[in-house]
């Protein structure tokens, strides 16, 4: 069986990552794709590496018949995103990308993103995307919010560890390397190559990044009280990956049990041997996250080091991963695309 | 159906890509992996980011039961493939990734090889892998000799209009580009991240690059006359792809027509239209080639641009098309992943 | 003696070029920089690796006192510097590294840039920077013409050929490959690091690139009769640097020993030995151009090699060399920094 | 008046640091150049990008004339540098780049590099490089000891607020991300272009790297007690560069002050505005070291990063700060240099 899937925002990274991968999955095919500022050109003309698919021309939204859509993926910027999603048919599935349904708490959500959310029913009816979490709920699901990318790679790294209570919670520390596709095409001076290349920097530094709000709703709901963790994003010279280098109190090898224990079926999901740690190179293009645990020299503390693919992993492969979940086919359909290396 | 299939080399990039080929093929299962200094060591030992895979521990060559397996790739280098394939079963069908049998003259070979051939039967058995110009011989051939990655760019670009005889023979250059992993996993200096990136050089200028027997050897058939072009590569600071700015003589426009004429049925060749020009960016991690023409100012003068991915259309994947044919599968199988932007 | 010096336009990429080589210049001291849009800003807040430097605070152009500034240096975009130099006092000493007053013949401007000059005596009065080769206009100029970055290296390559008549000046091709500051700091999707890093693409194809304006100048007026090469530039991955591969039919050794000899007693311009061939590493950051020369197996072809660095010996560096001259200092005072490797 | 230098172990990438910084340096000339296994060779072909300078050509160590030297820079591997330091003689000038004499405890050194120090006596003379916190006895120092380019970083970050008592000495951990460059010249797999271009991963983690002997020995030392930090390295596809966010619990705005009071006089060391932070991009290629600071929102814990180019103020320029003090020169001669953007 065939599924029709419309793709809202086809002309950002997130965008093109789901056409990329839907490429080659057996029981979805695009119907629609929507930008609003392209709307009438073809999708190889926006990204000239997908000339080889036969795909619709892009449209308005309001130009989509969303009748003959089974799925919709929403990948627009958050704001925009509330009023879009209000729009669409109350039936019709959605996987969003955006950042607007992630915190359930309006409050939170204001404080985080500055204004006050319009579409709180929306925000209480969607479900957490983080897939392997909330698997049953997402099964059910009508709306369903993608996760922030950073915020995915350090959930797979804590969430067993909170929840099998191993590590102290209020000495947790991300200091987080990111690639450059996660901050989306957008034309600032400091993502021009000439710039970017060669160097790193951190940015949102201090506990201003908005993915410490998925961070704080998510660990405090786990360990039933509130738990804030220490965050430091960097920018790194490379398009695709994040690594997270979490720092936490507590017995190395009894963690690494835990989150081997936690991950043993799971087939995106992949704990090293203890001590093995990983690199983002292993996953790029891929939906595989690679997790690995090393003891330092003072006893008591351990790194926990995941790594995911921010663009597939960290969220469009996420978003199909959920998406084949809402739709009854297999949880991996269409994402066990070995990673590329070199 | 699913075939058997060895691959000799594992250890190396070709050896790599193929594995990461046909982890989503349809009808092939990896039976048995070599690699002679590695032997014994599992695959994600030498490549991590194949951890996700369940493939068979590495060899020695003398270790592998050749009669469970249906095909062979053979990615070893040459000089020792000779030797290697000598010693196979002689029914065994063997798709090669070395240039030991891309030059059928056993005085052309020691000309650009700079030793004598030891196996000139096989030399004469094997058929140039070229898939879209020898697929007849392909399907029928037991052993397949596969391209040179820059040869076959090169000859993507020039082919049709020697054959259709739309340009002037000995006016032909191509200034070719090159990305770093078409060198191979070699501990050299100069391929160190330190001393490649942010630079670009040429190399073996002037005549001296050995894909320029198959050039000589490939377009003289084409012509019945001798043909030789001026070739001049360039290292460039990237990892994956070829770009071939080929200059000639002729018509731009009529030199567009034949282009797209020849490849208007071929799955991965597309011709793009008339004056836009191809990037490396929109064919990496894929089997697909881009080709472009545009005239010059100078009346009677055009430039092809053709590219690639070295590693897929260049080795592998032009390697498992022609294992396709030889196995009687589709001849797409396997090889319609989506090239990996950004 | 210390000359006063300004710099118009000093937000961009060769404005702080311009900063960074006049940190260590013996005899200049800024005294004015200006940057319209960032009038009123510390240069430390735009180029945050200037912080060391104690420089004026960026103004607008009018808010510059010109009777306390010796040598002014216009590095503003093209059309915007007709108006500008044509407002700045008649006798102040300016070197320019706009394109505005490369051309002297107002019809070719128009038919490259697409609008008419309207500053045709200043055009007139204009001497043409390409130090090597107008050394004595330039120490006499009050107004100098930055050349084109593309159009220094391949000059550098030609110029000694054409004037010794030992090539054919009809068969002359250029094979550019750029390293992307030369785009300056546009916000373009293309420049950006996700899109531009790990591959490579040509641009302004054809005969359509505006330094094919100064070719045909300056090879006409050598040749004494029309020149128009073919030139077809490439983007790459990489901040700095040109390397141009340069095609001529010639004598291999006879044009070696022309360059050689005719760059002799040059400081910036290293002909390599016979057959060895450049970097563009090992030019990087630096004033030296770097030529080499090799034979093809096609007799009577030969391949020259230039390369430089577009920000330094192609702009930057250029006008301050340019400079010493009007202002009588040592040549190559401030621009004997080596290169920097890695 | 010129001092006569020498350097051993001129074919690494220390080594050519030196010369490029050397060569624009106001009173140092290089008589003598060492490289074993390419002794006979002009440094040009060794280092293309040193062409334009006139050097000696290289020799064995034991075919310099050391009376003819004023000072000698020692780059060469840690263990073979005891052998060749205590062969010199007892009178001439040295700084070392290796690790062989940072730490004065012979204990702690076989500890840290796995053998006992043969040259104890020399160990016990060395003075401990990092110029602004030795300067006085740097001054009189025969041997100085260049301190490891990582622990420099961290170092500058930290002394002052240990000094000061302002920060937990027990809750200090240093997430550092550095540059390949600091590798070396090595041929490894992990460190070629195809494979550590668009990644990132860590190394020597849990308390094993080297230089933690360093933050050992000169932490414990200023605190007078035991100080024992966590340290994680990460190396980053980039070439030059370290960047080390250091997590302290302390208040924020009185480290920073402390900070910038500390280092208020030093013309290499700058602390940017509170909340504002580094990047290596901006220190690339000088002798500069950038500082920020910046508070959580968890209460009491505030970052410091730190930035500096391992192979300038990292290795090669602290060594050239070092000699002009051992020479009577002005401590910042030759070091001023900006750095390159982009």
């Amino acid at each position: 069986m065939t599924h029709r899937i419309a793709i809202l925002g086809a002309s950002g990274y997130t965008g093109a990552e789901l056409v990329r991968l839907i490429a080659t999955h057996p029981s979805m095919q695009i119907v629609a794709l929507s930008a609003d500022r392209k709307a009438g050109m073809e999708m190889a003309e926006v990204f000239p590496f997908l000339r080889h698919l036969s795909l619709p021309r892009l449209q308005k939204i309001d130009e989509i018949d969303f009748s003959k859509v089974d799925l919709c993926f929403c990948a627009l910027p958050h704001a925009t995103t509330q009023v879009v999603v209000s729009s669409l048919p109350r039936d019709l599935k959605i996987v969003d990308l955006s950042a607007d349904f992630r915190l359930s708490d309006p409050a939170e959500y204001e404080k985080w993103y500055g204004q006050a959310h319009t579409a709180t029913d929306l925000q209480k009816e969607a479900v957490y995307g983080l897939t392997e979490f909330y698997r049953d709920e997402i099964r059910q699901a009508r709306l369903v919010a993608g996760t922030g990318c950073n915020a995915a790679t350090g959930q797979y790294a804590l969430r067993p560890l909170i929840s099998a209570g191993v590590i102290d919670l209020d000495n947790i520390l991300i200091d987080l390397k990111a690639g450059v596709s996660g901050a989306g095409r957008s034309l600032k001076e400091n993502l021009l190559h000439a710039e970017l290349s060669g160097g790193t920097h951190t940015y949102s530094m201090g506990g201003k990044h908005r993915h410490l709000g998925e961070f704080d709703q998510e660990f405090s709901k786990l360990a039933g009280r509130p738990v804030h963790i220490q965050f430091s994003p960097h920018l790194l010279p490379m398009n695709r990956g994040i690594l997270a280098t979490t720092y936490v109190e507590g017995d190395a090898k009894t963690i690494h049990q835990t989150l081997t224990d936690a991950y043993a079926s799971e087939p995106f999901i992949h704990v090293l041997p203890f001590g093995a740690l990983p690199s983002t190179r292993d996953i790029a293009g891929s939906n595989y996250c690679h997790i690995g645990v090393v003891g330092d020299r003072i006893a008591g503390r351990a790194v926990v080091v995941a790594c995911l693919d921010n663009l597939t992993k960290g969220s469009s492969g996420q978003a199909i991963q959920n998406a084949n979940l809402m739709l009854g086919s297999e949880e991996t359909a269409g994402l066990t695309l070995a990673p590329m290396f070199p």
